[in-house]
């Protein structure tokens, strides 16, 4: 079994954001499968995808402390400064995190562990929704 | 043809280790396919998956201090240190490394490089078993 | 339907570098997928893949001088030295963009954004053709 939609994350704040639930919502044959994949993809260069511990608020913002200071927008040797100081770290960031995830499915639902979400990394100061591409793919019950 | 287990890799220090040959054995139906892909998924946080060298114990401590610098855990900015200095840092480890692999499969085996093998990072100072879950997927033989 | 290849890219510089059309030369059933999945993975662990921006060469020079400044040759931390001092600090370079890139296809195309593109990371001064393995699956139009 295939299936393949599209989804629009609301737009977010720059930083951290869980987003689990919304990516959950986009994927309704989930629940047909025994056993499959899921692959979620975002079709942008300045926000990213990762999976990361799901129930602390420090954790987020944690994160976008130590993402903002290793890729700092400071950095003498950045060229690409045309589209604001926050474009080319946010390029960075995206490849440092990736466009992708694959997580697998079992009894229909995510096999994700307890302490584990997905989280939207949004790292424009302002950006609208991000879109992602979700194809499922597996073995019905 | 769909199949899907879970293995939990015996418990590691803190650093990186090859785990190819442990992953593999989680893998048995991998050589009734002719082509296909191998997903596997570390259901942690703070812990994570690579592929690197798999010849030079030298790659190993080198991959760990370089992380070790990288995410220190003195940096000014944590503020989820409740379960630990060593804590945090290894949420931002595991999110550079990636919680899974992609790995492709031909004539039952794994189409790694040469010098490709499997790393588990273990990035507490003390951990139990990691699990795994590997979904394997592809067209038999 | 499943398909599998494989493409050596023809060297290139230390640097990174677009490589979109080379990776869809090597995939000519796409067009025949309604739904799908392709695989890309790089067999090599002083190389890498990621996908970003593909519009500007600025953004191509950025990405060699933040990972040329954050995995230094310099440090003094290394010790696996034997291969030259880019060797160690491709090796981690590798890992932090990784080996392999899972696409979504829809239409008979990747799904990729409109700004999205597939990069080459060559991390060695000096290197062969990259080989890579394109495995592809789906539903047929």
């Amino acid at each position: 079994m295939w299936s393949q939609g599209r989804i629009t994350l609301s737009p977010r704040a720059r930083g951290f954001h869980l987003v689990t639930e919304e990516v959950e919502r986009g994927v309704p044959e989930l629940d047909r499968l025994a056993v499959g994949i899921v692959s979620v993809f975002i079709r942008h260069t300045s926000a990213s995808l990762t999976i990361n511990e799901n129930a602390s608020r420090d954790v987020l913002r944690d994160f976008a402390s130590w993402f903002d200071a290793a890729v700092s927008e400071d950095a003498p040797f950045w060229t690409h400064t045309l589209e604001g100081p926050d474009d080319m770290p946010a390029h960075v960031k995206s490849s440092l995190l990736d466009c992708s995830l694959t997580i697998p499915v079992a009894d229909g639902r995510l096999a994700l562990g307890t302490w584990q979400g997905i989280y939207l990394c949004e790292h424009r100061d302002s950006a609208s929704g991000r879109e992602l591409v979700i194809t499922l793919c597996g073995e019905e019950r």
